[in-house]
């Protein structure tokens, strides 16, 4: 595709501070992938590494890279904890307030059991939108509790006026997966706190999306995706934040041997490793989880608030380029255009939604179809130029007008 | 190392019907590695399955590929269940019985908890010495559940004793991680259906090694490993059997939407997926899942009742072949010589184990030490030659000769 792209948006693209890190990754041509936040693209380290874990410490040294180079912190059994340092740094943890592994599912679990064995109360006041295995753990557990648990719900626009004494926990995803509207972390946290309430934040739309601030909002618990906008692969290990306060007050309840204090001492009880490392389960999957250490590195120079006023003129682009068909066609924005209201994706409303991203994809413009009616496009500012919104736009505007 | 192989053994090479496999696996010739059992080999079509989902399935169709080719089910959606029959073939289980994904660990907690809830017994019966994992996991099941089960140990060596009327569920493995001693699974299943008990086997030890015939005994939960005799990588996904008699009985307590009966749908409210496809629970870590896909085609030509005729020629040529370093030196053999009782594997107790095996790996002799004084060799029939048993032998003798 070439396309004339304005001139204001090729200034903006030649004056973009992380415009270097597009070259990071390898971003297919032929289309314009704006679905980042379902599976972001391979940072181009990634394959070198993967052979690299296979052939040489899988198949060459075998067994011994479980504590290989330890004294350098380089063994696989180190790695659960290096990649968990990088992910705090960019959720605004402490490296020994995360863990890295098992899935956002799993994590949920974990966060939640932990969160409702803390509280005397019985109530999980959650989002009836929010993501469907979200609302699906916490029926789950709630089973394996004899259903002790009231699992409530409120619209996520009105969180504030539903957090009453009588919660003990809450679970919400800050960027709804649908509309990208993006809560107030901050102040929901904060009132949460002053009723005694335990908040379970889902970061899957926000690690590596934007500056997260867990500690500054006071944040309880966290579960975060790997293969978002973390880049790490499909389907990346997940992780998990317990603040500080609550490592030795809240039971681990998945305590496998990984999550032991000393997993070769074999011991017959369960005793939890110092930090968040006890909530490590069973072995990790160490080609996936290499994966992610290595997709983690292309964010070791990006300043996080660089990141996201990019993401912000992104959107703001998007929006602003797609304001004339919106008024042609049945299309409705549902994504906030006040920016502390907006994750990294826009998203719109379409009766006929389902097909029109159909459409879209056959022609090459690569976002997502959420039910009932949401056309879903994420945008990942260490990969796509303002180029890439002209793009997608132009692709938009020739499959709505075949629509009619 | 050039050693000259007795010839009763070059000539047991000479007649293995499995002699080609060996070259379908990258095997290090500068050790003689023995810890199959902890960590399988590479086999040498991974590497390029690997390179081709990372470049190709990730890198260039992206999120495409959850559904690309859904037509012949080489989907990511499908990939969980293509490897479960895979696996389900080497367990003796329907392939619609098995869910591949997550580690034992957690896979353990699965069994236990669907178990545990189908009885209104309250006893766990298990073995003090079972691998920690299975402890730990049952411990904290146990303490979310507010204490109310009773978790009963009795040692492996007496646990048809130990069945009585008032178990609920038993948690064994198989083959003992230490002893390498293999139960009787057929014999004590029978006892626990007559007894209204619920089985949850650990095939850690078992699955690839042998025949497993988890139908033919009737047993109702087992769990397993993908990284020992399955050779799928380090932390490779596990695996779950629950009986089809079990599915609509048992609620999922782990429900992710992965095991929801339409993923995409996002349904406010769980559903399960039919058969042991409800007890997949978040996005599956898929590089690590396709490595084990790839491994287990390493099986597909293999008889298992000739893999395990080799097994016990090579345990059976190890035993005798130490024979008379167990009479020199403080070694005691405490894998059963009866073929029933042994899994493939070897271990001796050693008063100064922890120092041999230090010695035996700096000499290229790769087995494992476990707590607190055993010396463990694992003997994999697709990639072990009985010269290798033969090699092993010599470098243990010249350690131990050394150690006085």
């Amino acid at each position: 595709m070439t396309l004339n792209v304005p001139a204001d948006l090729q200034l903006l693209d030649a004056q973009d501070a992380l415009r270097h890190k597009r070259d990071e990754f390898l971003v297919p041509d032929d289309i314009v992938y704006l679905d980042g936040n379902s599976l972001g693209c391979l940072p181009r380290g990634v394959p070198a590494r993967l052979a690299e874990v296979t052939q040489q410490e899988w198949g060459e040294h075998l067994i011994r890279s479980w504590t290989r180079n330890a004294e350098s912190a380089q063994d696989w059994m180190a790695l659960p904890d290096r990649v968990a340092a990088k992910v705090s740094r960019l959720i605004g943890a402490g490296a020994d307030e995360v863990a890295v592994g098992d899935s956002t599912s799993v994590n949920t679990f974990k966060a939640l059991a932990a969160a409702m064995s803390i509280t005397e109360r019985r109530v999980l006041l959650t989002d009836a939108d929010n993501f469907p295995t979200d609302l699906y753990m916490a029926q789950g557990l709630n089973r394996l509790l004899g259903g002790s648990w009231e699992i409530r719900t409120c619209p996520n626009t009105e969180i504030m006026e539903h957090l009453t004494p009588d919660v003990g926990v809450t679970l919400f995803t800050e960027v709804d997966y649908r509309t990208g509207r993006k809560l107030d972390m901050q102040g929901l946290t904060a009132r949460a706190r002053e009723l005694g309430i335990l908040t379970v934040w889902d970061l899957a739309h926000s690690a590596g999306a934007f500056p997260v601030d867990l500690n500054g909002c006071g944040a309880d618990f966290a579960v975060g995706c790997g293969y978002k906008y973390l880049n790490g692969g499909p389907g990346a290990p997940a992780f998990l934040f317990v603040a500080g306060r609550h490592h030795d007050a809240a039971p681990v309840f998945l305590s496998g041997w990984m999550g032991h204090a000393d997993p070769f001492e074999m011991a017959r009880t369960y005793s939890p490793a110092a930090g968040a490392r006890r909530y490590l389960v069973g072995t990790p999957q160490v080609l996936s989880l290499s994966a992610l250490d290595e997709a983690l590195n292309v964010f070791s120079d990006v300043d996080m608030n660089v990141l996201r006023q990019k993401s912000l003129s992104l959107t703001d682009t998007f929006i602003r380029l797609m304001e004339p068909l919106a008024e042609k066609h049945p299309l409705t924005l549902v994504t906030p255009e006040n920016h502390d209201e907006r994750g990294s994706q826009v998203s719109y409303r379409h009766p006929d939604a389902q097909n029109v991203m159909k459409s879209l994809i056959e022609r090459g413009i690569v976002g997502d179809f959420r039910t009932p009616d949401i056309l879903r496009f994420g945008f990942t500012p260490l990969y796509h130029a303002h180029a890439d919104v002209w793009r997608a736009v132009q692709g938009i505007q020739a499959v709505l007008k075949g629509q009619k």
